[in-house]
């Protein structure tokens, strides 16, 4: 349980999918079915839609009645904003006893419809990316107990799938580690963390370092990464982050299909090595001890023979372990390895 | 006029300095008087204030008689809050007719008696330090117009001075450059401006650009930078700064009798060589024409003769125009022309 950031109950959800068209837009869906199937009771869409999670398509009745708590807007709309023409289902959804979760930057409560009839029918409308009040500046006074955090050279590569692929393994080795969630389907995973992109930037080391508390020497947090620190408009939140979270060890997430930052055409990939120096040069701010222990590939896009030969040329370029997390195996055996016993040493 | 961030009407101010002992606690009171003495008609203290402008000491009555519109809290206090025992002086200068402007986190209208008060009596409570609605995600597409930024090796040592300083001996020269303020002292004495640390750190960088919009290519803002990208709290502002300013230019500012990032006695302060390679690495992002152009350099706690050498060998050493702009003299108007004949072009 984290008592000074963002909690949340670990509830049953039917996952609304909206009229997306663009697997992108899906993440949180995604995330869920993926981490937390078993608290997915279904999925719920609009006739336009044509991505789905796979799982059973559901009214919000027979969501109510398989035992679901609440829907979970489980897409993001270009814009941030709930469009008109979703409040007829999740109005539908309120009244059939379930609850609102939302990780939008727009509090639910906003949209007139929603809160009238949440309040009517004694239903929450619960929004995960609004950050506890009072969070301190950060102290940058160096915290007991170890840390992991990935870091990306783009936004939605895998950072969050790395770390609770870490957390999974290392945990199975009888290590102490502990996910911490940065975003919002993190924190529906985890029950709890800090919407950290939601923070008054005055404040983003501060809140990194509350999502991360002083804990024994042999436990690990491991922390959901946020963006990029070459990301044209979100390196603020990484830096932040990186800052507050005074990671020992650090993964890199890469995705080698793309060539430039995701939605900034302008805006060229950094290399893996940029990225590693740059966390290196400016996470030794507050903990010289920080090192690269490896690289997370998303080769979703590759066969297993191409994302092999991907894996093997990065790991001799670099000299680190590089594996898929999601693909497992002995290249995922050897980064697990080198997660769980550098732990460095402070100077 | 700024149309797109925080605006506020250039009036007549008395100052509050509170019961403030330490000088580096009142930068607002400091800067209003050195920068705007014609529209501050007098300072008011409590009776533990040591800390003093020079001003007339004046109560609310007589500054309102001299024809002051605003009483300005000019001091920060600890914890950015505001304490019980200055309320009674804030309620006296609405009572004699003053709103009351603060650049603090907190809102006035939080405070019960000044929301009661100047609700009762139809006063204004201004709280510079809240940024405009609906700031989007930065686009990190290119404006046109040229930029210079002022970055640091710290916090409080002169980015605001050397910003105003390097504007008005521009436009002295005839360059059509414009201040851009990024703090609640730069509105108060530009009229507008973005509070830059009080903006959600996913639009940090979104609003740095709409504190500078697209304007003629010969046109220069001047943009007051803030924190430090080696601050271990501030950094994430400094950055998001930094890629939605995306400036051509960038002066550093430093004060040689600092060895630790202030108040952070574990965090060394960076080198300027550092600073100048961070920032070239991490600004070309936005825009990969960026150069430093000089080193504005903070020696009031030096002798004239021993400012004098500091400057020299600093300039010696890193190959670059270096001043104290509050000293002026030679140094500083070559440190002046670097900055209006430089534009650099993009490549």
């Amino acid at each position: 349980m984290i008592h000074s950031a963002t909690e949340t109950k670990l509830g049953r959800y039917l996952l609304f999918l909206a009229d997306t068209v663009e697997p992108g837009y899906a993440k949180t869906a995604f995330g869920l079915r993926d981490w937390a199937r078993e608290r997915c009771v279904g999925e719920m869409v609009l006739p336009a839609a044509t991505v789905s999670t796979g799982l059973p398509r559901l009214n919000p009745q027979q969501a109510r009645s398989l035992g679901a708590d609440a829907l979970v807007i489980g897409v993001a709309a270009p814009g941030g904003l709930i469009p008109p023409h979703w409040i007829p289902a999740l109005v539908e959804a309120l009244e059939a006893g379930l609850d609102i979760v939302s990780g939008m930057h727009i509090k639910l409560a906003q949209v007139e419809p929603l809160r009238a009839t949440a309040a009517a029918l004694g239903r929450r409308l619960i929004d995960l990316r609004t950050p506890p009040a009072n969070i301190p500046v950060a102290s940058g006074v160096k915290r007991s107990g170890k840390r992991l955090l990935t870091v990306g050279t783009d936004c939605a590569l895998g950072k969050k799938y790395t770390a609770l692929a870490l957390t999974r393994a290392l945990r199975a080795r009888g290590v102490d580690a502990e996910f911490r969630a940065s975003g919002q389907t993190g924190i529906l995973l985890a029950g709890g963390g800090m919407p950290i992109d939601a923070v008054v930037s005055d404040f983003v080391a501060g809140a990194a370092e509350l999502l991360s508390p002083a804990a024994a020497e042999d436990h690990l947090d491991i922390i959901e990464g946020q963006g990029s620190l070459f990301h044209p408009a979100y390196a603020a939140v990484s830096l932040g982050l990186l800052h507050g979270s005074q990671p020992d060890m650090f993964v890199v997430c890469h995705d080698p299909s793309r060539s430039h930052i995701l939605g900034y055409p302008a805006a060229p990939l950094p290399s893996i090595e940029a990225v590693i120096a740059q966390t290196v040069a400016l996470g030794r701010v507050t903990n010289p001890a920080i090192a690269c222990v490896g690289v997370a590939l998303n080769t979703s896009s590759l066969s297993e023979a191409d994302a092999q030969a991907e894996i093997d040329t990065l790991a001799q370029r670099l000299g680190l372990p590089v594996a898929d997390p999601m693909r497992g195996g002995a290249a995922f055996e050897r980064l697990v390895d080198n997660c769980s016993t550098r732990h460095p040493e402070q100077p």
